[in-house]
């Protein structure tokens, strides 16, 4: 049997985050390890009502083969929420409903990347990207990013010696890190890529969840024609119904409907209708506030308890929005070993090892807030603190 | 721009069938082009009282990220059908819900083919499977199918001469054809492929459409650890949700999770939650029993049209199930050309061509009878012999 699979798929080591989410089903344990957006806050309700008025609206339609590119009327939302928001002329001709936006990878995985072709990622990297790209073997070139963005001497070295296809980038509170790019590195980044056949990927899942600081501008905006987005529904309304976005030129555009023909015909469409409905009768932007309100009390929370219980030489990153943070310990210190020491204490969390693509340990850590509340957040940091301690 | 693109989508050319189906829009036209199953049989409102249900029973957890195998309830309705349905014994661990059974095919392509590995396709083939192998490159071995089923001396040169990975069959009603194997052929092919390193994807999207003769043996019963199968709910309950699924034994399983993951983490669980509700408050058999006993009538209306309306040597398939036949123009006659003429006549189908992964024009073409009424199909089937009385 063994011979028979694809090589592809035999480089592809078992997943690390599943098993250690595996570990953290005991409900004992306080988990900073998922990367979950908190049910709490998902509209039950209003959707239940959607799902109700679609079927009563448009009966037996919404049950059919639909086309690929997605529903007409969700499309022209996200068209619109472009316009408003960053001022993004973004016809519905380039927007292609994805089945999430991990489709959306997989989709640019296809469409642009032979075996061995070289490819930009952050380090840390988000590791869905990592996963669905590795599925098309390209050749990964990470480069660091730190508070305020991406290493840009280490992009123009590998720009000068490579010659890469895509630059995949979670420009606003990344996962695993928390970092957001400034806009003095943006137009860093933006001026690098101009002048070569690199295209820059913007993955923005949470670029909606900010609790303070501004808005930043889009690499949409500076390199217009250089530029695809990634976009997601899972943060700010629910995961479940896997529906993303892909917005792109026409010519890729293209390209991707043919990608996406092949991988799954279209995605859910009595999904696209209701969640189109949920966004009609509803107001989204309020109901994002009422989010982002709780994960900025939690984030909050975070940092103040690792300021009182973790020791000083431990670093750590303060984000504006999202769902994660992200932990340095001093030098040399082990977060695997860390990890074991932690579910001794009933605290788990995500080693940052699966977050390179290159690396068996680190110093580095991945904290989720989202869902845990502002006490349990106190006591957990304050357990993990002491195993660092420890551990010292 | 172009130079950026993948070898493997600059590879793919424009879909012929969705530039079919834009011509087909004018409602002017009888189209036996479309290959859907009939909205009339939606069951609209037991889905829209299982979506009420399922908000109100399951809440927030229903919107949440979900694992990648699928929903454990909706995978034991499965393997509990395959058992009362075909003596089958198929444990839950053995399935995986995919986002319809197009992305099935997705799946095996990325977890078993190489460029320039081998794989067997049936001739006539069905093209959103030759769309989604063609992705992963490898190398089309066709063998005819007739009435009755695949060509086995065909089958044994290529085993012979080749070492192929994959074969691809639908055995039930196929698409395009309508052709399905009989037993004796079925056994045929087994024995061929039970000493060889292939494995069989025996899909089967069609095989509760049968309204007549009996249901035949599965190629999992005949070689149980080499046979993939693939199974949709898009023709005997809708096709909007994307809903199908692989059984494959573990040591595949487990390779298949891990592209599933990195395809699109999971498929739709809302959607998975409200069909397994509609399946366990609906009687799924009576329902299928309504589809069929229309579908049947259908392809009787277009069979006796066609007996009485073509020129007598043009041969048919009459299946015993599905939404397809199949038409054999006289040698030499090109199906493209009628198409023009059809058209013309108001009267459209799709060209046998796209469907044989080598050819520019082909004497055959492809007929649906699910979506039309029984009057509807006599008059379209009278004018289509017009058209073809015309060309000779």
């Amino acid at each position: 049997m063994e011979n028979l699979f694809s090589d592809r798929i035999n480089d592809v080591p078992k997943s690390f985050i599943r098993e250690i989410l595996k570990v953290t089903i005991d409900s004992s344990i306080i988990s900073f390890a998922g990367g979950l957006p908190n049910r709490h806050f998902f509209p039950v309700k209003a959707l239940q009502q959607a799902a109700h008025d679609v079927f009563e609206e448009a009966g037996n339609e919404i049950l059919q083969y639909a086309n690929s590119e997605g529903y007409l009327g969700l499309r022209q939302f996200i068209s619109h929420r472009y316009k408003q928001r960053d001022g993004l002329d973004i016809p519905v001709e380039d927007i292609l409903i994805t089945t999430g936006s991990q489709q959306g990878l997989d989709l640019l995985g296809k469409t642009f990347l032979n075996e061995g072709d070289d490819l930009i990622i952050e380090e840390p990297g988000y590791l869905g990207a990592i996963q669905a790209f590795a599925m098309y073997r390209p050749r990964f070139h990470p480069v660091p990013v730190t508070e305020g963005g991406m290493n840009i001497d280490k992009l123009a070295q590998i720009q000068d010696e490579r010659q890469p296809k895509l630059l995949y980038t979670v420009t606003n509170f990344q996962n695993p890190s928390g970092i957001s790019y400034n806009n003095a590195n943006r137009r860093a980044v933006a001026e690098l890529i101009r002048t070569s056949s690199c295209l820059i990927i913007q993955d923005d899942p949470y670029g909606d969840l900010r609790f303070s600081g501004e808005r930043k501008i889009s690499f949409k905006r500076l390199l217009p024609e250089k530029t695809v987005l990634l976009g997601s529904f899972s943060k700010i309304v629910a995961p479940a119904l896997r529906l993303g976005w892909l917005a792109a030129p026409a010519p890729i555009m293209n390209k991707l409907v043919i990608a996406k023909q092949a991988a799954d015909l279209h995605s859910d469409y009595l999904a696209q209708r209701i969640l189109h409905r949920f966004l009609c009768d509803n107001d989204i932007d309020a109901h994002i506030a009422t989010i982002i309100a709780q994960y900025g009390k939690q984030k909050e929370a975070m940092i103040g308890a690792i300021r009182d219980f973790f020791p000083a030489d431990v670093r750590f990153t303060n984000p504006e929005g999202g769902m994660f943070l992200w932990i340095t310990l001093p030098e040399g210190m082990s977060s695997m070993a860390l990890f074991e020491a932690a579910i001794k204490q009933k605290v788990a969390f995500v080693p940052g090892t699966p977050f390179y693509v290159d690396r068996k340990d680190s110093n580095t850590l991945r904290l989720n807030f989202s869902c845990v509340d502002e006490q349990t957040i106190v006591e957990g940091i304050k357990r993990l603190g002491q195993s660092i301690k420890e551990l010292v």
